[in-house]
């Protein structure tokens, strides 16, 4: 049993860029003590470490503990229900419990109970919930992408830039290029190409928002009146198609391929979502799985796709790419949970958005999923009613609210958006620590925090 | 003033590629008697042909001859309103007016009035109307195509492959993609790269027809209900949405950023086209200049892109690359004009399209600009009524027709159809004859004479 088998320098890195040291130990007597082993996975999805335990006293302790440094390991415990310590061996990745086999490997690999160290949580600060940091930094870059956005989002035919403008000058928080331009100083980018691809995908999210307000018949957009009300559904439709094209000759202008693949690869896989997200619509029975695929989909695949192009334009390794991907596609998750546990959180100031739309509209999100599911069947009658459309007055609207309330669905659903904000600050692991790498990581943390 | 100091061999050529003899002269004294002067300008506008008359007795004359050869030189003098010889000289080049510096340019280098030549038409068969040899020769490159089409529509999400099913095998022409297969054969490109391309060019026409069906309002679509009837139009819109952008995953997955420059640049005209239509939607003052930019940009921008690429992926000059897309632009603005005659032609057969739809929608299009132009006080009334929504009943309709019919609209729309089809077929007039090049020649002359 020799620790420093183990912990070599590489391993000692590796924790504590998660804020957690290494102490070795030669005994393994007392209850609590970790044996632990870490490793970084080359190749993989991103970067990798995981745990094993000869006997963990309390798990359920230490996951909440690891949870709250940002690594969620035992939250792969917690999903495979290893709450208690059945064989000698837990290991897990960090990604999920389907890459136990990589724990696994890893264990017999090193041999089991050769090596035993303590973890003591360094007094890292933990970053706050706040966006204020992640603007911060972006700001004179964004002046750089509005000008894009401004400039070519003009056109000899008037209508399209009002109805463009309307929704562009709208009041939006311009999340997505502010992703590409946060990657792009978190890898030390120093160029120009960012801007336009920024621009880029900021017209691929308009489009989708335009297309978005005529599937709804949606009223208002930004706590505007949505462009279909004000410029028609036609107008809308084609002047999202135009926007859409125009995304794609910036990204053409740019002349990556790799650029073009991942963003016409998240553009097929946003609309696969928005159409899956119209065939869930008004069906009771829609599952949370099914729920987590529609919104990786119609959000997570553009918040991924704009992190990681900042990776490719300042030509990073492949593991950079996938960790920046990584992170906004978890990001993107835990934004889009937010978003649909506000629309019936009873606290929440409702910005922009008619509050109660995706009640009415029928859709499924997860504080209805997860309200139906621990409802009692006369709280199921009315779920059934009011997802098909039967049951949409203010009073019902009200009575919604009250039941996901009673069943802390809104709640509950933040709890899965911080998970998913966890995973995508792990994803940044790889990464020097820096004022890039915090702002990322506080606009994870507000992301979830966030009341509108 | 010898002539065989301008009748040099390639002018020989150019000239034999119009089925036009050069027969020396030594005299110009005969009144009839043409004094040409040809060239090719390379790195101009594709293939420049231009002839000016010290003398010419009856330009017009003249003018309908070489007209009907295909050349349309003397168009471009009858819109520059030339008709009666002014000067010594008339020069112009066969694309339009705007390029007579180009003639006299021409003419001041090998100086005026030394050369002479009789233009003697050869006795070359004049090419039929018909689609049929365009589908013979590219019908084994379109089961490639189909085939292509019809693995890139699937989706995991049932509905998107049944609502792009619905359209795609709703017996449409695939008269775009045609283009490109045939185009290829016309440069003698070998390869299998035009087939993705080909269907991405497909699903970029396929994603505008669900959108424009939306737009419209449109109950049938070739001759079946339109998707947005049986699927509404939220699944319309987002199948489109996904059909556009597998297009261009196509196109990345080709690889080349020429193509992927040309489709995106046609796509963001497209939009443009269609919200240009939408904007002159009801306005009875729309003038046939406005008219013929809104259908160039709708309509014959893909027609151009997609005869375009086939020039690219073979790698072909610059000048072939525009000869083609000359080609596919003045086809799509033919096309185009004869669909929108065909809709108050009371002689033809209705193939898919609902009889009447544009005078319902209050679409301007030539037929109606021209009608209304020639109209007195009463019939202008009625088209301004019309126009508006007031008039739409099946009577509405009808006398609709009938005042078409009194003013010749109907056939004078398909006259300038047979304009832009004679550019068309003398755009390729720079490549060899052949198979292929006869089948597109055909096919521009069916574009003008078909009957649904």
């Amino acid at each position: 049993m020799v620790a420093d088998h183990f912990v070599d320098d590489e391993a000692q890195e590796f924790l504590a860029e998660f804020g957690v040291q290494l102490a070795l130990l030669s005994q393994m007597a007392e209850a609590g003590n970790l044996f632990a082993f870490t490793r970084r996975i080359g190749g993989g999805q991103g970067c990798f470490g995981f745990i094993f335990a000869h006997r963990l006293s309390n798990p359920k302790a230490f996951s909440q503990n690891m949870h709250q440094r940002g690594i969620d390991i035992v939250d792969a415990l917690a999903e495979s229900g290893e709450h208690g310590v059945k064989g000698r061996l837990i290991g897990h990745s960090l990604q999920a419990s389907s890459d136990s086999t990589l724990a696994k490997k890893g264990c017999a690999a090193h041999g089991q109970g050769e090596m035993a160290a303590q973890i003591v949580p360094l007094p890292r600060k933990q970053p706050e919930a706040s966006i204020e940091p992640m603007l911060a930094i972006t700001a004179s870059g964004m002046n750089q992408v509005n000008q894009v956005i401004l400039d070519r989002m003009q056109s000899e035919i008037p209508l399209i830039p009002a109805l463009a403008g309307h929704l562009i000058s709208g009041g939006g928080k311009r999340l997505r290029p502010m992703l590409t331009l946060a990657g792009a100083q978190l890898v030390g980018y120093n160029g120009t190409r960012h801007y336009k691809l920024a621009a880029a995908v900021e017209f691929i999210h308009t489009a989708t928002l335009l297309h978005d307000d005529v599937v709804d018949g949606s009223d208002l957009r930004r706590g505007k009146a949505a462009a279909n009300i004000i410029f028609g559904n036609p107008a809308t439709v084609l002047v999202g198609d135009f926007l859409f094209s125009r995304a794609f000759e910036l990204m053409v202008e740019d002349g990556s391929l790799k650029v073009l693949k991942i963003l016409s690869g998240a553009s097929a896989i946003i609309a696969e979502g928005e159409v899956d997200q119209l065939t869930a619509q008004r069906k009771i029975e829609t599952s949370e799985e099914r729920y987590l695929q529609i919104i990786r989909a119609k959000t997570a695949a553009l918040f991924a796709a704009a992190s990681r192009i900042s990776a490719v334009v300042a030509e990073c390794s492949e593991d950079e790419e996938r960790a920046l991907d990584e992170y906004g596609r978890n990001l993107g998750v835990a934004f889009q949970l937010v978003d649909d546990a506000l629309d019936y959180d009873a606290d929440a100031a409702q910005m922009g958005k008619d509050r109660g739309d995706d009640f009415r509209e029928g859709k499924m999100t997860l504080p209805v999923i997860l309200a139906y599911a621990r409802g009692d069947e006369e709280e199921r009658i009315f779920w059934r009613a009011a997802i098909m459309g039967h049951r949409s007055s203010d009073e019902d609207l009200a009575h919604a609210v009250t039941l996901i309330a009673k069943h802390g669905a809104v709640e509950e659903t933040r709890e899965r958006a911080r998970h998913f904000a966890a995973r995508a600050i792990n994803a940044l692991a790889c990464f020097p620590d820096g004022k890039a790498r915090q702002a990322m990581e506080q606009a994870a943390r507000f992301a979830v925090a966030r009341g509108y």
